[in-house]
């Protein structure tokens, strides 16, 4: 077996939480998205940063790669052991350590989740804001740099997170940030690991900024002719500094995803769903500019959700993009892809993407966190038909560039991860460079999470 | 002449604008804070990047430090050229080249200062909101990591920066972020040059994320029996979530200063400065229930700026500070320090480092932007008395100690330079070894603005 001195130390030390049944790692080597399975050697279930530290000193001793793995909800690959070695699951490291509800920040374990984070801090009056749809853990999100909804409000986790500790490639663990809500001193490490995908080092601990409980919020529906007048409504509205919870565009496939999934009911048009929040009074003064904003660019068809059932419904139904995206064809799997353009581009983009697919013959729905300009393609294709899948991931190619040449990135949230890889370049040109020279400043053996962010030299 | 060769050069590529005067030099030797004059040994003035992308080259090529020189408004030495070389003057690259006003944002060069970027905006209804009271050079800014009193509203130059282009050590010219609101592509390169005060690159150009003007905006200030009365107000207002622009504590020395300064007429005691931004209606209940919280903890005198030259006469009075504080002793020196502490220990620590000055025999005046947990204290000092120079700088490293001791930071936006080289391991402890790994990678001769942020390895 590869490995085999390694996990056999590896086994010394953890005992049963060392884990190489057929079984689990094949369920360690599934994804949500498209890519092949690729299943790590064993599972290590550290239970303590120290152990995370001992582990990874093992694995620097063996040149064994090691990939964390949290809730494996990414969609780019992120938590897959490519080269294979170990797949340290940090679902042992779940705790919430500690709320600081004076200072508004949360200490908490990376393999706790977003949900329960949020049930556990519901007594305080206080929360964690982001939300990526996925019950993601928050070291994995921290990790991949995830946003969702309430980006549009509240940031990414670049934002969001105001500490961290990690164990880097040669076993230190290391503290980056303060409970101070800003520094100036030195290098940010913080933000440097905020995406790093597990390739710089392996996150152990975290300080997120919590927000507190809006004492009101109002969501509302509405549709459109077109696509460009939904955008231009968000464009207008962005720019009128509302500050908006939420806001998200439903484009008319996917629409028909969520009548198909949810039996929304909802007319075949695209549509927006927003959110405010705040005082009462300010979310009746948001919503009311919000309605006069959409009515210029022919907004009809205003539902109101304002009860926290109505909302929590409506928000599901986003939530379950994926599933109705797959309504619109039960037999086909999906893949899902994400680019972020300027907002000033994204009628635009979407049209481009919208007129792309009828073009290649594909099936797909758009969805999309329309107030930073990020937006996910599903395509609806069938893994075995060679011919769909090559014109699907032409559509990604063309997506993407269409993407930079609008000005943006060719991932707002899903990150990079194995899937991306091929367009770093594109993306960073001369920057990679340097992305190349910190992975091997601090990873000089290349054992974590190898494969990811950067693509091989000869890309 | 020590680095001639490299002069040499320079004097050929620049010609005029390479200049080695020793009034210049002098001019560039200079600092705001109590750091000695140190002069470079001459002055490169490029006008684009593909320029300071040469000048790089050649003090590669012959091993001359490099260090960016911007409006020279940094209190730790930042800009000083500490170990020789060339000062790289920014003047005259400050052009604003382009407003995307559909995006909210702006591309300007380094060497533009704050206050004419606000000019040249005024008539588009969008701003750059950063006010860190000097009118200091965005790319010093970014450099530095820079706040100031908007940055409770928002944030610091980590939040306002959207994309940087940068001169690396090798002359390379690389472009890290987009025009995208958000991107999960990669290592964060935008924020580790931010902050990494020219040591890993030299900014050469910023997009900056601007704001609209808000419709309506509302100071006032307030008195408080006690600093603690006044702090534990800040605290209860930002538990609330209140979304101040400004809130300002000035504490009893300062509002003498002021006095003396200003004409404030203002009695000595604690005051808070606050500012709110928004719709009309949203600005009066914030300030109502900033009225309704100030009154829980005995505040009295509460005078409103609500036109625009009262609130720009206020805030004018606050940015004199340092003026202010010299006013309390005009034949001595100025030592100003800032840290930042846990909002929850501000309360404690200020009146820690007000007692302590007091034992210590020693004219301390506090400013703080106090709804980030962020104070100043400027101590007057007879920069010719080593004995009161030796007890101020024992002060500084009590306060250093204080803040860390607390959960805080040497610097919540002064930053490291020369002057808090010697706390990075207090502050960083493992994590600085990769810190220096960093540097070590980008700029492995060691040019850009050696002897800044990291403490040499004896330290």
């Amino acid at each position: 077996m590869p490995h085999d001195t390694a996990i056999a130390e590896l086994k010394t030390l953890l005992g049963d939480r060392l884990v190489s049944t057929q079984a689990d790692r094949d369920h360690h080597g599934q994804n949500e998205s498209y890519h092949p399975k690729i299943i790590p050697d064993a599972i290590a279930y550290p239970t303590s940063t120290e152990e995370v530290s001992q582990i990874v000193k093992i694995c620097a001793a063996h040149n064994c790669p090691v990939t964390a793995y949290g809730a494996a909800s990414s969609l780019e690959g992120q938590h897959l052991a490519l080269e294979g070695g170990i797949s340290l699951d940090t679902s042992k490291m779940a705790k919430l350590l500690k709320v600081n509800d004076e200072d508004l920040n949360v200490v908490v374990q990376p393999g706790l989740n977003r949900i329960e984070l949020n049930e556990e801090l519901r007594a305080t009056g206080l929360f964690f804001p982001l939300d990526p749809g996925a019950n993601a853990s928050l070291g994995g999100m921290a990790a991949t740099r995830a946003s969702g909804t309430t980006a549009v409000r509240y940031g990414t986790m670049a934002d969001c997170v105001l500490a961290l500790e990690a164990v880097m490639a040669d076993g230190t663990i290391i503290r980056t940030g303060s409970q101070a809500r800003k520094s100036s001193t030195g290098y940010d490490l913080t933000h440097l690991l905020i995406g790093s995908e597990g390739t710089l080092g392996i996150i152990t601990e975290l300080t997120l900024k919590l927000q507190g409980i809006p004492e009101a919020a109002s969501a509302a529906t509405c549709r459109f002719d077109s696509v460009e007048d939904a955008v231009n409504c968000v464009i207008l509205t962005i720019q009128s500094g509302l500050p908006m919870a939420r806001i998200e565009l439903i484009d008319e496939a996917m629409v028909r995803g969520f009548n198909l999934y949810s039996d929304a009911g909802l007319p075949e048009k695209p549509h927006l769903f927003v959110e405010f929040n705040g005082t009462p009074n300010a979310v009746a003064e948001q919503a009311a500019s919000f309605g006069e904003i959409a009515e210029e660019f022919g907004a009809t068809g205003f539902e109101r959700a304002e009860r926290t059932e109505d909302r929590t419904k409506l928000w599901n139904m986003r939530h379950n993009a994926h599933h109705a995206n797959r309504a619109l064809a039960p037999t086909k799997e999906i893949i899902t892809t994400d680019v972020c353009v300027p907002i000033s581009k994204l009628a635009e983009a979407i049209v481009e993407a919208q007129e792309k697919s009828r073009e290649m013959g594909l099936s797909c729905a758009i969805v999309g966190h329309v107030g930073d300009g990020n937006y996910h393609c599903g395509l609806n294709v069938d893994a075995s038909d060679a011919e769909e899948m090559s014109r699907a991931k032409a559509f990604v190619g063309l997506l993407n560039d269409s993407a930079l040449r609008l000005g943006g990135t060719v991932s707002g949230e899903h990150g990079i991860g194995m899937g991306k890889t091929a367009y770093m370049h594109a993306e960073h040109g001369d920057a990679l460079a340097f992305m190349r020279a910190i992975k091997t400043a601090l990873d000089p053996q290349g054992i974590l999470n190898p494969g990811k962010i950067l693509p091989a030299l000869n890309h």
